[in-house]
Parts: C-alpha cells; structure tokens; sequence
C-alpha cells in the first residue's frame, strides 16, 4: 500500500469535514420537516443547536485550506481541488442558514391552526435533502456523472415550488384569515428551493474541480466565451 | 515614485473589477426599482442584460485569483486578501442574481394596478445600494471603520423589512385581489434585506483581509472559541 503523504491527508481531512457538515445540514432539513409536519413550537429552539458545529466547521475548512495553499502551494488539479472545496464550503454553511429560516417559519405556524395537509413541501425537502446528499457522494467518489444528475434534478424542485405557490396563493384568496400561515409555507418553499440551488452550485463546483471546467453560466459559454464559468 | 512589480498589477486588476462588478450591481438596484416605481413592464428586459457582464467578470476575478495563487504562491497577508477577494466577487454575483429576483416581482407588479404609494421598498434598496457602495469603497481604501459602518447599517434593513411585512399583511388581509401584489413587494423586500446582508459579507471580508480577523461568527467567538470567523 501507497504511503499517504501529508498532502493527502489534508485532502482527506478536508473532505471528511465537508462530509460531516452536509450531514448536519441533512439533519437539520429532516429535523426542521419533522418540526413542520409535527407542528413542534419548539422547533426554532432545537435545529440552531446545529448551527454551531456548522459555523465551526467552516471555520476550520477555511483555516485548513488556507494552510494547504500556504504550505503546498499547489498548482492545476490540487488547487482547483482547493479553490472547490472553499466554495463548497460557503455552500454548506448557506444551506444552514437558510433551515434556520425555515425554523422560523415552523415557528409562525406551530402556534395556528394547520392550514392544509403537508404534502409537496415535505416532498421538496426530501428532494433537496437529497440532493445535498448526492452533491457530496459526487465529491467524495469524484462522480460527474452524479454531480450531473444532482443539475437536472433541480428543476424538479422548482416545479414543486411554483405548484406549492399556486395551491398557497388560492387558500390565501378564499379566507384572509390563511394569508399569514399561507406566507409562512410560501417563504419555506423558496428557502427550500435555495437549498436545491445551493446543492447544484456544489454539484458544478465537482464537475469543475475534476474536469477544470466551470459550469456556473452556461449562456455565457453558449454565447462564444470561451470558459463555461458562472 | 516605486515601480509596480507584477503583484501589485494584478492586485490592482482584481480590486479594479470587483469595483466595476459592484458599479455594476449599484446600476442594476437602481434600474429594477426604478421599474418598481414607474411600473415599468420591460423591467424584465433591461436589468437582465447587466447580469451577462456581472457573471463575466465572476469569470475573469476568478481567474485572475487562480493565476495569482499559482504565479506568486502568496502567504500571509497577500493570501488572505486573495481569498477575501474571492468570497466578495461571489457576494457581488449573488447580489446580481437577487436583482433578476426582484426585476421578477416588478414584471407581476407592471401589469396590475398599484396597491400602494412605495415609500419603505425604495428607502430599503437606497439604504442596499449604499451598503454595497460602501463595503467596496471599504476595500479599495483598506477602510476598516467603513466596513464596521456598513456592518451596523444591516439592522436598519432589516428592521425596514419587518415594517414593510406587516403593513402588507394588512392590505391582503383586507382585500384578497391584493394578495399577489402583496406578495410579491414582501419577496422584493426579501431580496433586498438579502442584499444588505451580502454587503454586511463583503464587509467582513474586508475586516478579515485588513485584520486577518475573521468577524462572521461573532456568536461561536463569545463562546469561547479562539477564532472569530462564522
């Protein structure tokens, strides 16, 4: 067997830690849905206990990269690969933030009445908990193919998102009494709709960093520049 | 006079086109509420074709950091402001991606009639617009002071969106017709607080750069952590 060099054991300690992040941004999803369905007024109180190791983490992402750059002073491939894993890292943290605000929300509605039974917002939480999950698998087993699949399935979620807003929008017009409760679900499926986003904006920074392709701003590729970057 | 090495032109070129990028994103706040206010339903046209140059320069900044990275394998200082540069060129990016959001809003908006005489909306994207000033004439003059200004200037936002949120709430609450308009001036407030918050970004970064202090976090650092970053 290969004797691991420091290099790759920073690289490896770089991607564990971008692992156990997405798998808290994952618990927090599953645990705000929960929160929602189970209309826990307590919710506002429990996922931000995440928040924390989240915010740590990327601390520490930040301050190993910086290290690898200072010491390895890398070029092509591993400087890419560490250009990547900042932005991923920003993209986890993000992802925090915005189940925070969903909280929020979970919050506003535990207190009333339910509204309507729940069926597409836990249907788009599921798919952008997923995604998350998918975006990193691609890291971690360096996967285009499934950094790719992790692109098209967001259109699913936008899909979701604008049908959660039609149904909403007629609750909201027939009894004025709905109108807050209404915004409330409205607001949490944008804020999972960005986290969809987010998941795809790691899913290109994988393809970027094994392929060296940037595929942020297709248009701009498509109208003759000649990098694909966003 | 000293020569300028090659360092210092590149550094000069990054800081030039993040300036530009926000010159950029200023025309765009402006232009989209602009269109708010006129009622303008080409506001979907016009606003949009700034973007393609906004995400060009993602492109070229991006670029540029690389070939810094790898030509002067920077430490110390020199790093810390190449990857402050970097996260500020996505913030700028983002902040343009909020505005094709609120161009969104003001494209349902033109085509009914008005709900309301906007007084808070404006004052909101007056108070954004100038933080995204600010935090970048921050960067440029290495301005610790004005980065914390624009730092603080974040509540007045956010305290602006809450205003606004209620008293829409009131208007759907008494005339169902009003629900869509309603909600779509809360989301444009929502896309602007979250520019506010991309310029309080910007502005930690420029805190980081000049200080090598990293202010994102300041929650995890009261606890006891050694490093002040989120």
């Amino acid at each position: 067997m290969q004797k691991q060099t420091h290099r790759d054991k920073q690289l490896q300690e770089l991607k564990e830690k971008l692992m156990r992040m997405a798998s808290l941004a994952e618990t927090m999803i599953d645990q705000a849905i929960r929160e929602l369905v189970e209309r826990d007024e307590r919710a506002a109180e429990r996922v931000p206990q995440y928040e924390d190791e989240v915010n740590r983490l990327q601390i520490e992402i930040d301050e190993l990269a910086l290290e690898f750059l200072a010491t390895q002073q890398p070029v092509a491939r591993d400087l890419r690969c560490i250009v990547a894993m900042t932005r991923i890292n920003s993209e986890l943290e993000r992802i925090g933030d915005l189940v925070i605000n969903i909280t929020e929300c979970v919050h506003v509605l535990a207190s009333q009445p339910p509204l309507k039974p729940l069926v597409d917002i836990p249907r788009m939480a599921e798919l952008a908990r997923r995604m998350v999950r998918e975006s990193i698998d691609a890291l971690v087993r360096e996967d285009v193919a499934l950094a790719q699949a992790v692109i098209l399935r967001d259109d699913e979620v936008d899909a979701l998102k604008d049908q959660v807003l039609r149904e909403l929008l007629t609750y909201m017009m027939a009894d004025p009494q709905s109108i807050e409760r209404g915004l409330a679900l409205i607001l949490i499926s944008r804020h999972l709709e960005r986290i969809g986003d987010h998941a795809t904006n790691i899913a290109e920074d994988v393809i970027y960093m094994i392929q060296g392709r940037d595929v942020r701003h297709p248009r701009l590729a498509r109208e003759g520049t000649s990098d694909e970057r966003h």
